[in-house]
């Protein structure tokens, strides 16, 4: 079975009585809403001719070019706030042409090489699960516009177990990578949120950080190799564990977005399975003092491969959202009766390894955190959080059924301008959505020379222009993060929704001008996913 | 007291008698040569116009433009074999126009528009010490040539201790850089074995490696920001910890050899000087197992931050050259005695950080060590290693006084492909230099997918076709390269030298054609280092 076209899982946690009465005493009362079904979304007339269909139809053999309602419905958007409200209305104006799956990198190439004919703009097609809007339908000088679903090209190609090297095509999903690997004692250890939805390819091009990216490293990290079709033929990079022969041509496929080629392989680092996998929660009195503590595991080490560190409102808001919530709110009373102290921050930390490198740095660690005024909480909170590391999309789908605004967002910073960062992002979310907004944060990336921040925000949904809202509030968002010095993404990419304040990012307009002389070598006619992350 | 304008250093070690006797039992007699001075040295005629040099040093000021004959000689070409035959016989064909030298980056950024309006072409100058022709002064269509020597940018602009990074200007030498931040108690920790006069510019552009980046990483993982001059306007790509903000152009400036532009700044992340820096010395009992032993420090951990692993040929040569050679001599014997074998491979192992990480780490890899039959040599071997871990190039210059030829080369490869390469070498420089030609090899940098090979020579020089004898054989190395898988270059970077042989690493033509579009974008006169790199 899978989910609704308009909900993150096939089931929907119940949002806990307690949960219910703080947003309601937050926001006031709420009006529950009900996503539309899929049989009433409302498509534009695909504009694919049919003369194109039929030579991508020869391709990819029968069944790989759908022009169905539902098929296309099903690729209308990714799963942004936008996305996400535009379609529980109904609203499939996002819908591609077509959808055309490709078996190999072969397939790939050819389709490619007839849409460039015609002027048919290429979606790439992963998971679905772009935030950023990167699967939007924008078709720039094209007229017929195709979702590239990878979802077929999910093989494991390759394993070299010498060199720790596993060849994977784009389309395959994070758990089957891992069951294929777990047959040979070993695997990637990239777990983002979306673990469950997005795929290999998608990591790859949107420059993902995993939950254990402090420890395992980016996928900018983990990637060896890769292969890329484009209109201008194949870039065929070969994993090489160490090179200083001319830029690595690696990295400007990581982070493309789809716009310089489609992935058909990636070569990836792979591990042997951790022998010992765990984690733990402790609290320590303030942001300022977990900050410090982070900044310390960065800068000296040990750190932990996982690291989490809530602010005081997602600390509460976690417990409280959370089904292990009664467990956690006696854990954090007790906490803050002890220490005296009206606030304090939740911090999980997550070891995997050796049992000896474990007990290593898990030692340090805590010396570090009780340096910092931190206390245990013990494994029972770190286990809490494991079991719902990956609920947050879809308590977020819960949310929207109750009647609320909720998204997330995210940046990084260097140390020096976290604080900074930390305090704009949250003036702006108050001023466009109101001093009623719950805006959590937590930083779950560290790295010696900065971290990232992660902003949860549950808000009064405004009924007459709940889009709009939103992306008044993102607009404000983004501008306040290029103004006190953060990036404009730490993992979500920049698709459509940072295209305009991505800039500084890329260096400047001389880094822009690079990036699009890159475009236009290998892409003269900009059928590569138009209108996303170059500004 | 710099050196002469054909040495390293300012002083040059004796030939042991013992390496004497070794050479020439392999080489025959040799004939000793005696480089010419600086004095003798034979320039082409400078083909600056006079216009354009008063046009430069209205920017640099009285001082900041050369055009006598020994600044002109001293930056005829770097450090490559070729390089230092051709000096020595008085050849200064490699000589620029003029050397400009500039103060501050928005200096660069005047005197590149100049060259561009005049189609002079710009080769940045550092250390000097490149060895793959990454200085030649080659024209492209420009008639001029200068060299932009960047020695009189050597500050430290600004330091961040709190994000734990420092800002550079690209002249600087690292020695400097370490004793500007030694005052903070901070280093850098990037020890290639040009330390001593390599600039953090040059590498940055040709992407070094230094000896304890098995630990600290290459340069790609130590910078964090940076900004390049060009053409076109400026780069400026600021520090940020972790971005998924499309793909990351640092790694477009780092390895682009003065191709795009001229890097400026440098933000480098720095560290805490270490309270601990220990090496020491071990024996294997063959290659095989080294590689072994290697394998698993780098996959599974922990490992050192500086390894090294000798081959049986290089553990002979280099105990016989070293001053130490006699300790080292015994206790290789003792080994060999109690082990019952004919041939042991040297190993060196570093180590830094605290007391307590250190002790973890290096009780865990001399078990490793041990399960692959190593046996300690103690610390003398390591601290005669560190000792000498910068004598190479001056030791070369002694061979090439004695009458050799004296080079070295370097790749690196997959675990799986490694033994390949490194027999597919060694074979190509026997069939290019004879069977006396003296080979020896180590593994200087370890990753989880591969590792490094580096090869040194000496064989007998042909008197009549010095350079010659040396390219024929390098072209041969780098096609033995190419076909084996290695990369054409692990941390010695393109140059001329291996333009030919780029592709490949480049990802083929679609490569090259996007290296070359960004290269059009932002010198679309072809003014910046022409003839390097981009095959």
């Amino acid at each position: 079975m899978q989910p609704s076209w308009t909900s993150w899982g096939t089931t929907q946690p119940e949002l806990p009585a307690a949960a219910r009465e703080l947003l309601e005493s937050r926001l006031g009362a709420l009006t529950p809403t009900t996503p539309a079904s899929i049989d009433a979304a409302e498509l534009p007339r695909s504009r694919l001719r049919r003369t194109v269909a039929a030579r991508l139809a020869e391709v990819v053999g029968d069944g790989g070019v759908l022009t169905d309602d539902e098929a296309r419905a099903r690729h209308a958007g990714g799963q942004a706030y936008a996305d996400l409200v535009r379609r529980r209305a109904g609203d499939a104006g996002q819908a591609p042409d077509a959808v055309v799956l490709p078996r190999d990198a072969a397939e790939v190439g050819q389709l490619l090489r007839i849409c460039a004919d015609d002027y048919v703009a290429v979606v790439p097609w992963g998971g679905g699960t772009s935030v950023v809007g990167g699967l939007d339908a924008e078709r720039g000088r094209c007229t017929g516009l195709i979702a590239l679903d990878l979802s077929r090209m999910d093989r494991l190609l390759a394993l070299d177990e010498t060199s720790m090297l596993a060849t994977f095509e784009p389309g395959i999903r994070t758990p089957d990578a891992e069951r294929l690997l777990a047959e040979h004692g070993l695997t990637l250890g990239h777990v983002p949120q979306s673990f469950e939805r997005a795929s290999l390819g998608g990591y790859v091009v949107t420059r993902s950080a995993g939950q254990a990216s402090t420890g395992v490293g980016r996928i900018d990290d983990l990637v060896a190799g890769l292969r890329m079709a484009t209109p201008a033929g194949e870039l065929v990079l070969e994993p090489i564990g160490g090179s200083a022969a001319g830029p690595d041509l690696r990295r400007l496929v990581l982070g493309s977005e789809g716009t310089l080629g489609v992935v058909t392989e990636v070569t990836m680092r792979v591990r042997r399975t951790p022998a010992v996998r765990t984690f733990e929660g402790w609290m320590v009195p303030s942001w300022d003092a977990g900050l410090a503590a982070f900044r310390r595991m960065a800068q000296d080490g040990p750190h932990p491969d996982v690291v989490r560190l809530s602010d005081p409102n997602e600390t509460v808001v976690s417990m409280t959202m959370s089904s292990a919530g009664n467990t956690a709110k006696r854990l954090l009373s007790t906490y803050l009766r002890l220490r005296g102290v009206r606030e304090g921050c939740l911090v999980v930390t997550g070891y995997e390894g050796s049992a000896g490198d474990v007990r290593y740095r898990r030692d340090h660690v805590a010396e570090i955190l009780r340096d910092h005024h931190g206390a245990p909480l013990g494994a029972s909170a770190g286990k809490a959080w494991e079991r719902n590391r990956f609920a947050a999309p879809m308590l977020r789908d819960t949310l929207l059924d109750a009647g609320a605004l909720a998204e997330t967002l995210e940046t990084a910073a260097t140390w020096t301008n976290l604080p900074k960062v930390y305090d704009a992002v949250r003036v702006a979310l108050r001023m466009s959505l109101g001093d009623g907004a719950v805006v959590g944060c937590h930083v779950s990336h560290i790295y010696p020379t900065g971290a990232s921040l992660y902003f949860t925000v549950i808000a009064s949904a405004d009924p007459r222009r709940r889009v709009e809202q939103w992306l008044d509030a993102k607009a404000a968002v983004n501008q306040a993060i290029v103004t006190a010095g953060g990036t404009i993404s730490h993992h979500h990419a920049v698709g459509t929704a940072h295209r305009d304040y991505v800039e500084r990012d890329l260096g400047g307009p001389v880094g822009v001008a690079m990036l699009r002389a890159v475009k236009d070598a290998v892409d003269p006619r900009g059928i590569l996913n138009p209108g996303k992350l170059i500004p």
